[in-house]
């Protein structure tokens, strides 16, 4: 049975306050990917991190590694960590939580002076956030050498400067992460844990401190979809003349919830967003009707085949909703990332341990996605822990006790110390 | 039995070839109320009537007056006239039609050697178009004395500075105005005849060249219609922790695109449009629910009972979808323009003159609104004319064939050499 170890709360309270202070801009949080922000914040955990003496290095996309060593140095590590850019304007503990929870938890250890049997890495990742780049995982891909080199040539979005522009900036090696160099090799490592804010309401409506999570939804986006129809004057144009993108385009993400609705109650894991939806600003007018709109459609889910089944649909009924409108749809190839299933062994373990320490723990999946699918794509054991988080994540708003912070970062502790060379 | 007698085509395809090269900017017609490009029109206006003799004068508000004497000069006289701006990216004939079209057939009579009875005046109209000063018929309102004063501190939609001083710069008198110093007697007017093109494609599909309109619709507006939900992660946040502002709004504008289809199929006289619709720029990405959008709610119709019961179904609707969203909407209080039937006696008679000339006809409501139902509203006989065009108006594709222009402007030319003193 594991003994209960305080995680070092006060460095995490003062690595949140200072990320608070220096990435606050406006009224939400700026970490933006290879900029400014994030580059701050990985300042900060590295010289966290120095301060605790822990071992300090970086790959050739930035990725921080922060090493308590083991007991015995030869064997697979474990890796802890997560993310430090965010969306723009989002809160201050999306991605950070979890490398704060790391080295808080690091921190924790050294001070009851338990050495732990492997080597335990807090990494911190670049470039999370398709936000940015329009790309997730960035970070995670170089780790292994898999970023995909078209990437360079990606725009951020707000600069319009391409990837490998801010990635030098910042100190990157671009041409190692050409040349497809990895720094991690899955066989050499034992587990990857991701401690996480839940993005969701499902642990603070269950009145849950700390989730465990099943599997992470991967996303079918369409990310920018559109109807053409045609401009005409709205008082004037009867209803039989009329190619009207926003009636039509309406009807089209009316038809999606109700299908998502039905596919839900018959026990689909399924979720569709229309988080953005358009009329041209240069064109449409109050007495106009609309000749374009543009949106994203946003499925995400635990199988493969219901998102790609709701895609489908969604061009099935965007042909026939445009043929009764006359206009046409365009919803173009959709991005994918695929759902990655969590590792049972250590969920299980995770679970069990928090049983013992008396933390109480909810079962559930992740609907955003994580990293953590990244190293469980590439073949490493993963596993998350959720924090319970008010408001959800990707806004000014997120809102995490540092109660349940503690809680989380106790059961990783514990697992960390408790750790069995199980594989 | 009116005579046929050729309007001064050379005279319109010179005005309208001089409109389109002065004021095409990129893809559209740019002629902004108060600025360069009505003033040019204007002044083009002016300049044509001085050729043909006419005698030209303005009133405070800038509202140009072209006036071929008659033969009894006491008598009230007739006016034909119509607006000379367009809206931002509009096309060359909304509005300026009616202006040429009636110096074309002033100077057809000087040709023919014809004198009519009363004193016929064009009137070139100011700011009909309420995409600039989002208020419209400022024109026509100053002309009767009728500007409210809040008007002049509306800012234009482009500059951000307000009426007054854009209508001080090109040369209006403020004090004038403020003091509601009226140009036009409703009880000196005979008749006000307004040609204008068919901003819809009734007359196309019809195959008829001139259209005599029967009244002209009202619109009730919520410019600026907003429904607040709260942002969250796109795939976090369960359906029933969600407050999507996308997905409420879709809900209301597709329940009110069926009560349209049901009052409409009921034979009431009712057309609905969102011609805008948008997330936040600021906040809203793909991967959140989306806490805010902003839309326009439209209706117009002949019939005000109408109008005003689709806006209260609206807020009913609203309150509805709201509650079960769990968002609230903010309809606004709607701005309102009354529908204005035509003058029956001038339509008969032009309905008449056409025959007697073998020009088809047929009668049609007005989708939209214009400076002639200010004119019925204050009390002046009224009628409008229509002018068959392609691929409507308010758009840079609206397509007026010139013979059909000739045919419109026969009928007037006819109506005003044939004008009995029936008032």
């Amino acid at each position: 049975m594991p003994t209960a170890m305080r995680p070092d709360l006060d460095l995490a309270g003062g690595m949140f306050a200072a990320l608070e202070r220096q990435t606050r801009i406006g009224r939400g949080i700026v970490r933006d990917s290879y900029g400014a922000g994030e580059n701050f914040a990985h300042g900060l955990a590295a010289e966290t991190a120095r301060g605790l003496g822990l071992e300090v290095e970086t790959d050739s996309a930035l990725n921080l590694y922060m090493t308590l060593p083991g007991r015995d140095r030869s064997l697979p590590r474990i890796l802890v960590g997560s993310h430090m850019d965010s969306v723009p304007q989002g809160g201050n503990y999306d991605g950070a939580a979890g490398v704060v929870a790391g080295l808080s938890a690091l921190a924790g250890l050294k001070r009851a002076g338990v050495a732990p049997r492997r080597d335990v890495t807090v990494m911190a990742i670049r470039a999370e956030e398709a936000a940015w780049f329009d790309s997730s995982y960035i970070g995670s891909h170089a780790a292994f050498g898999r970023l995909d080199p078209a990437a360079f040539a990606v725009r951020r979005s707000d600069s319009l400067r391409p990837l490998a522009e801010h990635m030098a900036e910042s100190g990157a090696d671009i041409a190692a992460l050409r040349a497809g160099k990895a720094h991690l090799d899955p066989a050499r490592i034992a587990a990857f844990i991701e401690p996480h804010i839940e993005q969701g309401p499902v642990l603070e409506q269950a009145g849950i401190p700390v989730g465990i999570v099943t599997g992470v939804r991967g996303c079918l986006r369409h990310a920018d979809a559109r109807c053409h129809g045609a401009y005409a004057h709205s008082g004037a144009a009867p209803r039989e003349a009329r190619r009207d993108a926003v009636a039509a385009s309406v009807e089209l993400i009316q038809r999606l919830n109700d299908m998502w609705l039905e596919r839900e109650q018959a026990g689909a894991d399924l979720v569709f967003t229309v988080g953005q939806f358009n009329t041209d600003p240069a064109e449409a007018a109050p007495s106009k009707v609309a000749g374009e709109t543009r949106f994203v459609l946003d499925f995400r889910g635990l199988e493969e085949s219901v998102m790609r089944e709701a895609s489908r649909r969604a061009s099935a009924l965007a042909a026939e909703i445009g043929r009764r409108h006359r206009v046409s749809f365009e919803l173009g190839e959709p991005s994918y990332s695929y759902p990655a299933p969590m590792d049972p062994l250590l969920r299980r373990r995770l679970a069990g341990i928090a049983q013992d320490l008396a933390i109480p723990t909810q079962e559930l999946p992740s609907g955003a996605g994580h990293d953590a699918a990244m190293f469980a794509t590439f073949g490493v054991p993963t596993a998350m822990i959720f924090i319970r988080n008010a408001h959800g994540s990707h806004n000014p708003d997120e809102a995490m006790d540092i109660a349940d912070f503690a809680k989380a970062t106790e059961l990783l502790m514990a697992f960390l110390a408790d750790e069995k060379d199980d594989r």
